[in-house]
C-alpha cells in the first residue's frame, strides 16, 4: 500500500488486520472473529473498503469516530444489527448539520478494530487510516482527542433492538460515566460513536496509520513459518514479560466492563505474573513489583500461533507468552498519563516506560 | 376558578396545591417544599402562572409533560438550577420541528405537581390543568399516555450540571430502562420531559383536570379549622385504613429508587399495618391481607395536621393516619392494570377496588 495511491481493504486482507488489532487490542476492544465475519460480509455486499489519509479528506469533511462499547463477555454473544450505524449517522448528521465524510475506529484494538471497517462499507464512506487510541482502553474519555483537548461533544448509542441515546454531556467524564450507564441499560453493548471532528481538527487528535500498522503486524506473523511468536516481538519491538501456563484466572462482568486478573506461571521456572484487567490488560505485576502498565501495551500470546488472547476467554492451563511493547509517544505526556496512566486506573504509582524496565527486541 | 375563563396560579394558591399533591403523590413526586419555593420565586419572577385546558390550546400545539424523575431521597438535596427547563424544551422544539405551546406535569403528586408551574411560569407557558397519572407512580410507563397507547417518542433528560441525554427508545418500557440508568449516572435525579403530543392527540390520553383538583383537596385542608384529616377524608371519599404510629421504617435508595416499608401500629388497638414502598406507597397490607393496593392511592397523613408524609421521610414515632381512595377510572381498565396494577410492580394479586375493601367515607 502506498501512500498517495488509493489503498483498499479486501476480503485477502481481513485476517492480517483482525490479528494486529487483536494484539493492538492488548486483551480488549472486544472479540475479533466476529467482526472479521461482518467485514467480509460488508465487502462481499459493498466491495472493498477505501483507506484514507486525513490528508485525502475534505478539511471541513466529519470524521465519524465508532467503536462498540461495552463488556466484551457480552459483545460476544450479542452482536450489532447493522442497522445501529445508519441510524447513528443520520442522527449525527442532523445535530451537527452536515454530512459524515468518513469513518474512524475509536479504538484500533481488537473487533474495535475490524468493526468500523464492515461499518464504513455499508455507509459507502472512506475509513480514515488512524484510530483514538493506538490501542484499546475500557473508557470513552481516554482517547487521544481527549488528550488533545478537543471536546467530546455528541455521544450516540445504538443497539440491534433500534434504540438510540444521544448524549451532550458537559465533558468527558460525563460522557463516560452517562454512556456506560446508558450501555448497562442496552445490555451491556452498544454501537458507541463519540468525538466526531471536521478532518483539519483530527490532526494531532488522532493517532494516524494505525489501520495500516495493525495489518503489518498481522502479515509479520502470517509469514513467520514456526516462530510466530519471535516474529511478534520482533516486528514490535517488544519485551517478553514470562513464558507459562495460566494457573488462575478470575473475572466477572461488572458495570458494563470485564473486570478480574490472571496469573501466569513460568514453565520450566519460578515466576509468576500477575495481570489485572477492567476489559484490557492494564497492569502486570511480578511478586508485587510493576513490570509493565497502561499506557504501554501488555499482550498475552498463545505460545504456539502467537495469536493475541482477549481477557474475556483466558482460560486455566492455556500456554501463553506475555509481552509488553511501548505506546503512542501521546500517552507519555503529562496530559496522556493524566487521562491513562496508572493512576487512572485506580494504581497508586507512577509510570516508568516499558523499555526503561526491560530491553526490548 | 370558572371554566371558560383564564385562570392563573397566584401566590395565594401555591400551599394549597402543594398540600394537594403531597396527598395525591401517596408518599412520592418528591418533596414540596423545595418545589413551593421554585414556584414561589418563579411566580414573583414572571408573574402567576396561566392554567388552561387542553382546549384552549391550538390543537397542533405541543404539551410537553415535565417531573423530576429519580429517588425523592436525593431530590430533596439536589435541586434543579431551572436551566435544564430551557435546554430540554430547546431540545425538544428541535427535534420535534415545532414550538412548545404548553407545560403539564407527568405526575400530578408530590413536588412533580408543583414544580411544572414553576417551569411553566420561567418559559412564559401556560400550563395545562392535567397531568399523565392522577397521581404519582415510580416508574416512566406508568402514565395515561402509554395506557392510551401513546407512542413515548423522545425522552429527554436534564441535570443542573448542564448534562443532556436524548432518548428514542423503541417503546415505554426501554425508555424507562434507559433513563433510569442515566438518571442514575446523572446523581439519580434529573428533570425528565417524555410523551410529548399535540393539543388535539392529548384528550383522553391525560388526566384532565387535576391541578384543580389538587388546589381543591388544599383549601379543605385550609378550611377544616380542628379536624383536617377528617375534611381531607370527606374531600377525597376515602376510607381510613389505620389511625396510629409509626413502629418500624425500612428504606434504601437503589437503583434511583426509594424502596422499604414502613409499619403503622393502631393507636389503642393490637392492629398493625404495613406499606410497601417503591418512591411511593405501593400496597397497604394488615395481617398479610391486602386492604389496598395500586392503582388506588394510599396515602401517610400527619394525624394532627392532615400534611402527607412522603416516603423518604417516613420516621420511627410519628403518629399518622393512613388513608385509601379510588384511582381515575382509567387505571382500572385492563391495559390500565396491566401498565400499573400490583402485578406491574410484582405482587401476584389480583386488583380489587379500594370502594369494594372498604366502606369509603
Amino acid at each position: 500500500m502506498d501512500d498517495g495511491a488509493v489503498r483498499l481493504i479486501g476480503l485477502d486482507d481481513v485476517e492480517a488486520l483482525a490479528r494486529g488489532c487483536s494484539v493492538l487490542g492488548t486483551g480488549g476492544g472486544g472479540a475479533t472473529y466476529p467482526a472479521q465475519l461482518m467485514l467480509r460480509q460488508a465487502i462481499e455486499d459493498h466491495g472493498p473498503v477505501r483507506l484514507v489519509g486525513l490528508e485525502d479528506l475534505p478539511p471541513d469533511g466529519l470524521v465519524m469516530p465508532i467503536g462498540t462499547i461495552g463488556a466484551p463477555t457480552v459483545g460476544l454473544e450479542k452482536l450489532p444489527s447493522g442497522r445501529e450505524t445508519s441510524r447513528i449517522r443520520d442522527h449525527v448528521e442532523a445535530q451537527l448539520g452536515a454530512p459524515v465524510a468518513a469513518v474512524m475506529s475509536v479504538e484500533i484494538g481488537g473487533g474495535n478494530g475490524v468493526e468500523p471497517a464492515a461499518r464504513a462499507a455499508a455507509l459507502c464512506l472512506p475509513l480514515v487510516d488512524a484510530d483514538g487510541m493506538g490501542r484499546a482502553f475500557p473508557e470513552v474519555q481516554m482517547v487521544a482527542m481527549n488528550v488533545a483537548g478537543r471536546q467530546i461533544g455528541l455521544v450516540v448509542l445504538g443497539d440491534a433492538r433500534g434504540n438510540l441515546v444521544s448524549i451532550r454531556p458537559i465533558d468527558a467524564d460525563w460522557g463516560e460515566r452517562i454512556a456506560r450507564a446508558a450501555t448497562t441499560a442496552l445490555g451491556s453493548t452498544a454501537t458507541e460513536v463519540d468525538y466526531v471532528l471536521r478532518a483539519r481538527d483530527a490532526r494531532g487528535a488522532v493517532i494516524e496509520g494505525t489501520v495500516t500498522r495493525a495489518i503489518a503486524i498481522g502479515r509479520a506473523v502470517e509469514g513467520a513459518g514456526d516462530h510466530p511468536v519471535a516474529a511478534l516481538v520482533s516486528e514490535l519491538g517488544a519485551a517478553v514479560l514470562v513464558e507459562g501456563r495460566i494457573v488462575d484466572v478470575e473475572r466477572r462482568t461488572a458495570g458494563g466492563f470485564v473486570r478480574g486478573s490472571a496469573t501466569i506461571e513460568e514453565i520450566g521456572g519460578g515466576r509468576t505474573l500477575r495481570l489485572e484487567i477492567q476489559n484490557e490488560n492494564l497492569v502486570a505485576l511480578e511478586d508485587g513489583r510493576l513490570v509493565a502498565s497502561v499506557p504501554d501495551l501488555i499482550a498475552v500470546l498463545d505460545t504456539q500461533t502467537a495469536d493475541a488472547v482477549p481477557t474475556e476467554v483466558l482460560r486455566y492451563g492455556h500456554r501463553v507468552t506475555v509481552i509488553a511493547f511501548a505506546c503512542d509517544p501521546l500517552w507519555r505526556s503529562p496530559r496522556g498519563l493524566e487521562v491513562a496512566g496508572p493512576r487512572a486506573f485506580g494504581y497508586e504509582v507512577d509510570y516508568v516506560p516499558v523499555e526503561e524496565l526491560h530491553v526490548l527486541t
